[in-house]
């Protein structure tokens, strides 16, 4: 086994594809990591915008809460509509593209592609953000964490998505588990000590409002909190993972993943308030986050607890595995719509986009060193692209049902409700979160577009150029001026002109003649070891010709010669004969010029499109 | 005038070389500026070593700094004698070369090597260090200073010798010249009154000895004080850049050049002792340099004193230049023998080795990198490889002496003496600086003489591999099998394919069927627009193979069956031809496909030397 096997997986046939496929078991944890996980840093972030108002603000968030899972709810029954209706996997891209044309759905592309790429690096921080909670020792080193956990997971994920599936199943389990435990404990001592339980570690004391509770301070809280709702699309999007019956599978998943998310963020709402529990400093010392503080205030820090941190560190950390599995797939059909480069949807070794799984990691990685691996900073950004998705995807719905026959007045009526309420959350969030980072996001959706249509304006400019249906035509094939250039006469040179003579017998020979250089032995050598023997072997004389160069350039002078020739030759193709050195020993580069490598680049570019160029290498040690 | 000629000068043509040539009043600041400045960090380096010493030490100065120009001075009538024996260039690596052996004179090379290449360092460190003490904010940007300036020195050196030379004379004179007066003021105030003047600034206080005067301290001192004496054999390893009578000219400029640098080694010493000068904990906030100090006890701080300083600057920085002069010359002569890559023998557009320009400049750099531009730390480094090179170029001398007619017994004792002396300095320096940092000068020579006699050694073998003194051979020329890898049937594939027949009628297409391609709709465009044309045209018709691949690898195929091919035809040339899409846009690299790159590269690596690599270039927009 290879070491490019055992860390990559040994590669996969494209026959072997199906056994990849999935039921909901597998299912919850892999399209379900990023929903679930949101329940990790979604509450936080209302939170950490309440600051502020101090104990006051620990109990606006019951509210605040409880309208993201109404919102949440209405998306959940337009998405319903949607896997129904695209049982074979229908995105935001999908639906956008088969509905709304061309623009939604890059506009759609654009606004899922940031949405994957914060996804995975908020849910990477975030985790990390719950590490360095339990081990404040840790808190300088959280960038690092966040980098290496980020290449784990591409590593993983370029290994393929079954095995992702199994690894990820226990974590979440103990994750929602230990949440649900915590939030049970948690209003059973509320409810038995009149609403004001004893936490067993006390959270961190929050002081007197500071400003007055303001409409738009709730508001942000309601924009920041709208993250818990990132990657509920995952499901619909990613329908073709599923063993049949796919839609049915993918429903029951969808279902289940929404009524835990809904519990999670309701129960983390109530507990908080009856323990006064507010969110702590982002990115400085002595930060803990809203879940720590949580399970410590309700269970105290012993086992439980940090087994409890430990699953929330890897279900954050592995919910980036959500964007991982839909990003390399997104790019993969917008690629294959001739949008983005074909790199994108080809599938590497082991049946994965490997090169979406690329780009998702520098990209993230980019954003995680950017903003130094702090959750609070990356939260700006993040919920527009998920909320312009869902909108584009709703509308998109809302046009599917008006296009197909028969009457889907209740399901165009769900879709619609969905499409203008996330609408309306896009312009919200918009709002609330333009300065502190939104911005960034609704400029880096624009520029997407612009590229993916100037990549597929280019594309098909170039198709259209090759495109030929006629039959390939035999007129006008004339033998090539061969001309190959020679710096002395040796096995290289002898090499370079015996395959002149194979393919052509019209052979033009080429000096420069530089500073130090043995141009008279050459000439010399040229007639008695190469003029003479052709003679007498029947075959044409080739002449050399020598091109002085009184600067010492070697290649300036050739590329002219070889283009005066082309000029003299209008109706042949020029074949240049390049002898290169070819050594399989990478420390000896530097000993050989590399004059073949820069004379192909510049006839390149300045050359004619008859000129060819051919490599005749020499292998070190051939001649031995 | 392009941006290029610019930065780095028009080019010059070979015919304009002996216009490059110098006479001693340019001769002076380009091949003195290294000994000369020497004067700047030299005595302080001594010094530095003392500071434990307190007041006591800056008494010994006096008697270090006697016993080095005693050494000088027999250095210099050693190098006389060189120039005489070798008025076309006599630096040590020529002198050692041809008087004994190749071992010694790599060893000499190597030594010169580093010797320079400390000599550019340090030269700019100390110039930084001057300036620092003048203008103490900007001691936190050492570094970055030092580096800013080796990038100009190497940018003024790319342009060439003759501009140098001009551009370094002022500062050179105002340097010495201000030196001068400051001794000869000191001095005369000393005299004036009794021993012991009145500093006008006064220079840093100097304590109680911490410790006892011993023999190794001062050896030490006495180690570190014979870096004043490096650079005094720039002149005999530049003698070909005078012009004629050149021995003479060469003599002239060593002489002023060693009479100035005494005189500015004694003064230095005197007045400092009178003004009990000493020197500062170096790479430390509130850091002076010793010439700073002095300047301002002599002078006071005002408009002279930054004059000098700035001269001080200046010279010291392009002291560099000495390095800048000879370790390209040094490369070039060591690249010509073939002991390092012949890349370093060929002269750019300038006339210049622009190689050995590149080479010192990013050693050097990352030299001052790693030292934190702190002369001190670099002190240690620099002696082992002036004195050994030193050595080495005296004892060549000797056996010169032995080797030609005639009694020389004068000269050989003269370059006796200086081979004995310098080599017990070497060895003086190697034990007084060991554990500082001559141990990394030790390492790194043999080192670097392992690397020439390899890099030789691989070029000797290369070149008999190749050599031919026989006439070209025209027995068995065949006509080559020409492979023509398809993707699709296009404008593309028509080139190639046309090409195919321009050079061979046996033509073998083949194509790779991976996922997602429609390789039906191929194999009938190929019946029907290539197999029958081909036939209509009386032309032999070209065959099609599919090989599959299971794994989607593309590649991997291909190579397998180019092999194949290459096997089946044991007595054939193959003429792999790789369709290559050129596109000018540089932005619209992504676009495309590397696999013609790829193809090559693997074909080189796997491959046969029978198989001959083409590129058929299509320039996108040719077809428009």
């Amino acid at each position: 086994m290879s070491l490019k096997d055992s860390i990559f997986g040994k590669p996969l046939a494209t026959s072997q594809e199906r056994a990849e496929q999935i039921g909901p078991a597998a299912g919850i944890p892999i399209f379900g990591l990023d929903a679930l996980s949101s329940a990790g840093y979604g509450p936080e972030a209302a939170l950490t915008i309440l600051l502020p108002l101090g104990l006051l603000g620990a109990g606006y968030i019951v509210p605040i809460s409880t309208s993201i899972v109404v919102l949440m709810a209405i998306v959940y029954f337009s998405y319903l509509q949607t896997i129904k209706a695209y049982p074979s996997g229908g995105g935001s891209y999908t639906v956008a593209h088969e509905n709304l044309g061309e623009s939604a759905s890059l506009l759609a592309a654009a606004a899922l592609m940031i949405d994957y790429i914060l996804t995975a690096a908020v849910g990477i921080s975030a985790g990390v953000g719950a590490l360095v909670s339990a081990l404040p020792q840790l808190e300088p080193h959280t960038l690092s964490i966040c980098l290496g956990i980020l290449i784990v997971i591409a590593l993983i994920n370029l290994r393929g998505l079954r095995e992702a599936g199994a690894l990820f199943m226990l974590p979440t389990v103990v994750f929602v588990g230990s949440l649900l435990v915590t939030i049970g404990l948690g209003l059973f001592r509320a409810l038995t000590h009149g609403g004001h339980p004893i936490p067993v570690v006390a959270p961190h004391h929050l002081g007197a409002a500071m400003v007055p509770v303001t409409a738009w301070l709730l508001l942000q809280s309601f924009a920041s909190g709208c993250t818990a709702m990132t990657g509920v699309e995952a499901v619909s999007n990613g329908v073709t993972a599923f063993r049949e019956p796919r839609a049915k599978n993918a429903r029951v998943t969808l279902t289940i993943i929404i009524g835990i998310l809904a519990l999670l963020l309701l129960g983390i709402a109530y507990v908080g308030r009856f323990y006064s529990i507010g969110a702590t400093d982002p990115g400085q010392p002595g930060y803990e986050s809203v879940i720590s503080q949580l399970i410590g205030a309700v269970a105290g820090k012993g086992v439980f607890y940090f087994v409890s941190i430990a699953s929330v560190l890897l279900v954050l950390s592995l919910s980036a595995n959500t964007a991982f599995a839909d990003f390399p797939r997104l790019c993969h059909a917008v690629a294959h719509n001739g949008y983005l480069p074909k790199s994108f949807a080809t599938r590497g070794r082991r049946l994965v986009y490997s090169y979406g799984i690329y780009a998702l990691t520098l990209v993230a990685g980019g954003l995680l060193i950017v903003f130094k691996g702090v959750t609070d900073r990356l939260i700006p950004l993040y919920a527009i692209g998920a909320f312009l998705a869902f909108t584009l995807s709703q509308a998109g719905m809302v046009a599917h049902w008006r296009k197909i026959k028969g009457r889907h007045y209740a399901s165009m009526f769900l879709n619609g409700l969905g499409a203008v309420t996330t609408a309306i959350t896009v312009v919200v969030v918009l709002v609330a979160k333009f300065v502190e980072g939104a911005w960034i996001t609704l400029a880096l959706i624009p520029l997407l577009f612009v590229l993916m249509k100037s990549v597929h304006r280019q594309y098909a400019r170039m198709e259209k150029e090759i495109a030929l249906d006629k039959p390939m035509t035999f007129a006008h094939l004339a033998k090539p001026l061969v001309i190959v250039p020679v710096t002395g006469w040796n096995r290289i040179t002898e090499k370079a002109l015996r395959f002149a003579f194979e393919i052509s017998p019209e052979i033009q020979a080429v000096h420069v003649h530089a500073e130090e250089d043995e141009c008279d032995y050459l000439l010399k050598a040229w007639k008695e070891l190469v003029e003479a023997p052709a003679k007498r072997a029947g075959y044409p004389v080739p002449h050399l010709e020598v091109v002085t160069s009184p600067y010492r350039f070697i290649l300036q002078p050739l590329l002219q010669y070889i283009n005066e020739q082309a000029r003299k030759h209008p109706d042949r193709p020029i074949a240049v004969i390049i002898p290169e050195k070819v050594d399989k020993h990478w420390y000896h580069y530097a000993l050989h010029n590399k004059r073949a490598a820069l004379l192909k680049a510049q006839l390149y570019f300045f050359g004619n499109h008859r000129v060819v160029v051919m490599n005749i290498p020499w292998y070190l040690g051939e001649g031995r």
